[in-house]
């Protein structure tokens, strides 16, 4: 990842992990982030129909809010989903605790769940951290962020930072996700962090921000119903808009590459680049067609350089183009032309699939002058045996 | 299968299969029909934007013959694909020969290919192959059905056939796929023969057809360009329409079940059932959405009664629907209801996973009354064994 500075947090903010006993004894899974002044945040949820009880919580603390938020607060192990209005209530009541020992009021704070669905949120666990956390949070270099970065894992084998410059400011993001979706530990969180103040319309730049990074991150095409990426800002600096957007997609972009990277039983992040397409959507569309593909993803973890595949996933995507014109790569080598393979060019290939850690798979449409890239992991046999011998 | 007769072939028709040495030595890869008169036939092919030279040829034959058959010649090992204008040489010169000693005009033959991607067809080997093939064709309770059902295989390990009743007709019906949809080995035929006479809008009939049955089928989302389905008529027995049609589709759903019950690493048929829909596609839609989902499909297989995937799943369809409102069951077990799980069921489900090769997957919408049915597999480590350590 890009860091242009070491991840230290944003001025006004401060940060803590903890072990609360929600997700196992001993293992770090109560974060919290706390913001000097009420910072302006939106937020992107899950478009999955099944929610959890925090997305719709935060949706109305962000509308009586103003969209200000003074704390945000996470556990993993438990997603407080198909809860009902317990699960509602369970979430409302810790964000009014949180709220009075910070002296600010409960729609300030946002509290987000990832974990398990299905069972009752161990609310006492999590009430009895907080003065544990509040008194811990912290701003200097790498101490709070890491402890909050480490707590909001589950599955996911290392913790995911990245940093950018935004003119005076900074943008720092925190993610979580074992790269793929995983309803049972459901699943992705994106916090990207400023010091700078984000505009009126920050809803408009974080769906931007997110169309050019994290929903172009697949790993199975399976969604969760916590998915939740928030942005928060201090506006301690002074930044530039054009400045502000470029810095948070970056460090999107950055997240979302360490996210596919760290997918359940991968062994390659995939980044599939499509160009020659009508517009832009459609070359969306087409990347996520060959990056959901089983058969693509299969092919990387054996290394095969299997333009085919490529080819016809990118050909049942739903966008026109004429396959004897289409062009396909793999890292360095055209592996397909003008209607042909180019078998001569497969050993290449096969040896930039073995070697790299990152593998690029390319297909030019010939069809229109857009681009966008993807990103992906390949599809292995440790993926089927996490999500198969896993038993509720 | 359910099999009202034993699988003969329809008045008029005779077939035959050999060994022509283009799929591996002494395995048979060559399979012949013929009609005695010409037959009416209609056809659906794949919807991938990348099209084996057959299907290009097949469209331009049926146009110029009417829809009427003499033979249709099918090659596995080979799928004559992305191969240019010498594969659709190739293909119109077998054509040509076979009519040559049928005594009947080229665009009455139909000659498909099934096999490997980007490889020239050995086309003297088709052609040596013929007269045997022709010298072979019978009619012979199974024999010459028999012989074909076996010789349009790949990666298959059964052969499939089905054949249902109608009128005083009957429809007979022959299917190669490995459950999969697999680009390299593509992939999917279906052959539905009748004795009786198709109506004049033979297309719409089959159309009609795939859409109850083979288009409910996936494997893991991949569409392959030489997927074919064949619909061929003798016109010897007369049957009411509404009688065909039942008995037309009747016999692809089989074929479509017996396809996804040799799916690549199977070890379950999976039937995901979809209830109380705004309207037919959109429950052919959340089934194809459970049908296709990874952790669904790897849950199946660790026998985990997991609501919680077919749920996230089904929330992700596109179509509107109140998760607090609905249904959810696996076998005879109702594991979600009215916005909470009954983890007292789970126990009664995970025995149906266990214990049945057929597992129900069930979710009641409770927003309309449409209903579908969509047919699947497991996902197992062996199908990503059998996708990645293929090495073009």
């Amino acid at each position: 990842m890009t860091e242009t500075h070491s991840p230290g947090l944003p001025a006004g903010l401060r940060a803590a992990g903890v072990a609360a006993g929600i997700r196992a004894p001993d293992l770090p899974d109560l974060a919290l982030l706390v913001a000097e002044e009420p910072a302006r945040a939106a937020a992107v949820y899950t478009r999955c129909l099944l929610q959890g009880a925090h997305v719709k919580v935060c949706r109305d603390h962000l509308l009586r809010s103003g969209g200000r938020v003074r704390a945000l607060l996470v556990n993993a192990g438990n997603a407080n989903c198909s809860t009902g209005e317990e699960g509602l209530e369970d979430n409302r009541r810790v964000c009014a605790a949180l709220a009075e020992s910070l002296g600010c009021p409960p729609e300030q704070v946002l509290f987000l769940s990832t974990g398990v669905i299905g069972a009752r949120l161990p609310v006492e666990r999590v009430l009895q951290s907080l003065p544990r956390l509040v008194e811990q949070a912290s701003c200097g270099e790498g101490t709070g962020l890491d402890a909050f970065s480490r707590a909001i894992l589950t599955t996911d084998t290392v913790p995911k930072v990245a940093a950018r410059d935004a003119g005076d400011g900074r943008v720092v993001g925190v993610a979580k996700g074992s790269g793929m979706i995983h309803p049972d530990m459901a699943t992705m969180f994106g916090f990207l962090l400023t010091d700078a103040a984000p505009p009126e319309d920050a809803g408009d730049l974080l769906r931007s921000v997110c169309d050019a990074s994290f929903h172009r991150l697949t790993v199975d095409g399976d969604t969760s119903p916590n998915d939740t990426v928030l942005l928060l800002g201090t506006g301690r600096a002074t930044v530039g808009e054009e400045a502000l957007e470029e810095a948070l997609t970056g460090v999107a972009v950055d997240l979302s590459r360490a996210i596919a990277r760290d997918g359940e039983g991968a062994t390659r992040l995939v980044t599939v680049r499509v160009l020659g397409a009508p517009d832009r959507p459609a070359a969306v569309r087409v990347g996520r067609t060959i990056a959901t593909s089983p058969l693509v993803k299969t092919a990387v973890s054996g290394r095969d350089p299997n333009w085919r595949r490529i080819l016809a996933a990118a050909g049942r995507a739903g966008v026109p183009f004429d396959p004897e014109r289409a062009r396909v790569w793999i890292g360095p080598s055209v592996v397909y032309e003008a209607g042909r393979p180019r078998p001569e060019e497969e050993a290449a290939a096969h040896q930039h699939m073995a070697e790299q850690d990152e593998v690029e798979l390319g297909i030019d449409l010939a069809a229109g002058s857009a681009e966008a890239r993807v990103w992906t992991c390949d599809l292995t046999d440790r993926y089927v045996h996490i999500n198969a011998d896993y038993r509720t």
